[in-house]
């Protein structure tokens, strides 16, 4: 495609806009994400001389068809909106303007970062409110699909309100906390839990969490708390607090309260309970609505492949080229032309404008801000910060956002509405294409 | 865990056993994958002064404490089963032999790539099953997981017996066939879809695929085949062979019925029908039962994040340490203990047995082989070998199934069995340890 734009000379200014065709099932809202690695990724774009020699050898080409790509990088301007913002479907996420061959080279990419990512920090999201104010911590790393999903997994779970992640890297790399655990094995190495647990705590001078069911659940809940006991009598009664014993399998509800009782019993009711193995917002939710003495809820698998969406319907569409707005008429897959703003107005009661449209006159803030301008990022200068400033922005839109939208079953999520220029625009247009295409079937 | 192992001098040999505890639901069987990858990351596992600082950071501990770890790299024994093999639930996929701390080192590592890319691997198997001998090729990179989980999507489809791929970079580092594609936006930057099949034409002298949904499906097609008649009256009969449409939208059974005719009634009964748009093994087996002329399908989104079963259950459980068989005994998650072999037999009767026991004595082939032997690998030289291989593998493998493990709808597993010899050890390691326990309640 971009071999023929530049042949044909289309090199005149595309704008594309991304967006969510329709909300999951089962969502509320979207947390919109992965916008800051893919603009890391358009700037570092480049189609130099080995690139163009793969390309060529792939398509059995000679390079000399092919010379016009030599060189082409990313010298557009991105509109987006903040990573962290609660938004809708139907709102563009990400607005490209760029040379039309620029434009189209990228699409890939920023589908690629931004569907996945959005769908994972969008399920994230859920498991922070299901949790209730407890701590969510990441433990995905095993089963995302690759290295660098399950590093993204990690950040986006920061930047909705996880405590930490086990994902070591990750942690180093956004500035997350870190989070240890232990597994079945190590208990399995010792000759026996109490051993295992006695070896770890030596290890490790602060905080200790056992790994209790390796054999029997409430078995191990008591080993582990008479070898609290052991380490409090032998540091000191002030030593070893934020303590913790971990659930990983079985009738979490039930062990759970077992668990609370064997650990009063013991008198230690500050040593808390983490709960882990195949949880998502759903089982959360399902445990404290039973009263499960649970403190801390570990989620892995199900949030790193958002199993029960792990794909968010996502499109990248040509709205406007050299000034003349398009789109694309085929059954069910309309999309309204023009590059474009969004209002948010109190209650989430959004309007998607036209770019260029002034503001509501009953108001709104608008969500899309240049973030690449001729190619050079304008935003922030550490992936630190922007991790933090997504968190922010992330805290602020949630509360905000009305409480049926929050609900973990069956959620109601607002809906965008078209403003009235944007609504005139796309009739005309697309009046406009049924006429030509009338006029000149075999144009 | 493994600063406290090397606290305690626990460096011994140790055995851990990766393995799928469950086939997932409508899954005959697994393509096992993952295993190269994996293989290429724990040859590169070291931790360096550089991340001994990282690790010492985020653990908020001195680094003095942390020495031990410093130099670490995997240095082991590795038994797998060849990529591309076919397998059953709770036949180990990959076996490790290492000391202690470095094989509980690299278990995220293996779960990271072989869970995923084992589910990945073993629905685009259903996939080339359904579409019964006509090509399948992958378009999934826009919606995977990430860069790597799309760059894998394209090594695992081509293992698989995929066609060609979209991403390019994929196909140019595992010598998989590139195929090109056209946007629906290349067709809405031109002013007709005949202008712009024609400009995709001049760019591309041989076979081209033209989009023929972004207005009027019917028209669309029309529009295809007159620009396919001009060229091959310009450029000579035999010109432009091996040209398609491509389908993306609406019902593709009624749509290709009709394109078919279009395209017959225009005298090109050689131009094939491309579908594509949210398909998965079940969209073509129903498309094909119901007689749709459809002659290649596009897979994307669905197989790239295998959207009915997007993460794979699996473990990593010690089997063995220091000679010792080890086990689990907690609900539901029991593990059987030992270094395994897994005997291939006809109608895939396989029989899991111990390492060290003989073939059963009615035959059998071991699946599992060295791998990597002291850290270092005794396989193929290049990644592009070891995909051929494990296409042949495959390929075998397919031949052999029973033919209702393959059934698109409600598939029946072969079930694998513990061989005597293996049955009886997990007995006599479950009653030890439950003696062990109850004779030392507080050991």
């Amino acid at each position: 495609m971009a071999c023929s734009y530049l042949r044909e000379g289309m090199t005149g200014s595309a704008t594309f806009s991304l967006f969510a065709r329709a909300m999951p099932p089962q969502r509320g809202f979207l947390v919109a994400a992965g916008i800051e690695p893919a603009l890391g990724l358009l700037g570092d774009y480049r189609i130099g001389p080995e690139e163009l020699t793969v390309i060529a050898g792939l398509l059995h080409r000679p390079e000399s068809d092919l010379r016009a790509l030599l060189g082409m990088r990313f010298e557009g301007d991105v509109w987006a909106v903040p990573e962290g913002s609660v938004v809708l479907a139907g709102e563009p996420l990400v607005e490209v303007t760029a040379p039309l061959p620029q434009a189209q080279l990228v699409e890939t990419l920023l589908l690629n970062q931004v569907s996945h990512q959005t769908a994972v920090a969008s399920k994230a999201a859920r498991c922070v409110l299901a949790a209730r104010g407890r701590p969510v911590v990441d433990f995905s790393l095993r089963r995302t699909h690759g290295l660098s999903a399950g590093e993204q997994a990690a950040r986006l779970g920061a930047m909705t309100g996880f405590a930490a992640t086990s994902h070591m890297g990750a942690a180093a790399a956004y500035g997350v906390p870190a989070t240890g655990t232990m597994a079945h094995s190590y208990v399995e190495a010792f000759r026996s839990e109490e051993e295992a647990f006695r070896a770890f705590a030596r290890a490790w001078p602060g905080a200790v969490t056992f790994l209790v069911d390796t054999y029997d659940t409430e078995a191990g809940v008591a080993a582990a708390a008479r070898v609290l006991l052991e380490l409090r009598e032998a540091e000191g009664q002030q030593a070893r607090q934020q303590c913790a014993v971990r659930l990983d399998s079985g009738d979490l509800a039930d062990l759970s309260v077992r668990a609370r009782r064997i650990l009063d019993a013991a008198g230690l009711p500050d040593v808390r309970i983490v709960a882990s193995g195949g949880l998502d917002e759903y089982a959360i939710d399902a445990l404290l609505g039973a009263g499960a003495p649970i403190d801390v809820f570990a989620v892995g698998t199900k949030v790193g492949v958002c199993a029960d969406a792990p794909s968010l319907d996502t499109a990248y569409k040509l709205v406007a080229y050299e000034g003349r707005p398009v789109m694309k008429l085929s059954s069910a897959k309309m999309t309204a032309p023009g590059a474009k703003q969004v209002y948010r107005r109190p209650g989430y009661a959004d309007v998607i404008a036209l770019r260029d449209e002034p503001c509501p006159a009953d108001g709104g803030v608008p969500l899309l801000r240049p973030m690449m301008l001729g190619g050079r990022r304008t935003g922030p200068d550490s992936v630190q910060e922007a991790l933090s400033a997504a968190h922010m922005r992330f805290t602020a839109d949630l509360v905000a956002l009305p409480e049926e939208a929050k609900r973990i079953h069956d959620p109601v999520a607002p809906v965008a509405t078209d403003s009235a220029a944007l609504t005139k625009l796309t009739h005309d247009v697309e009046q406009h294409i049924r006429e030509e295409r009338a006029a000149a079937p075999h144009a």
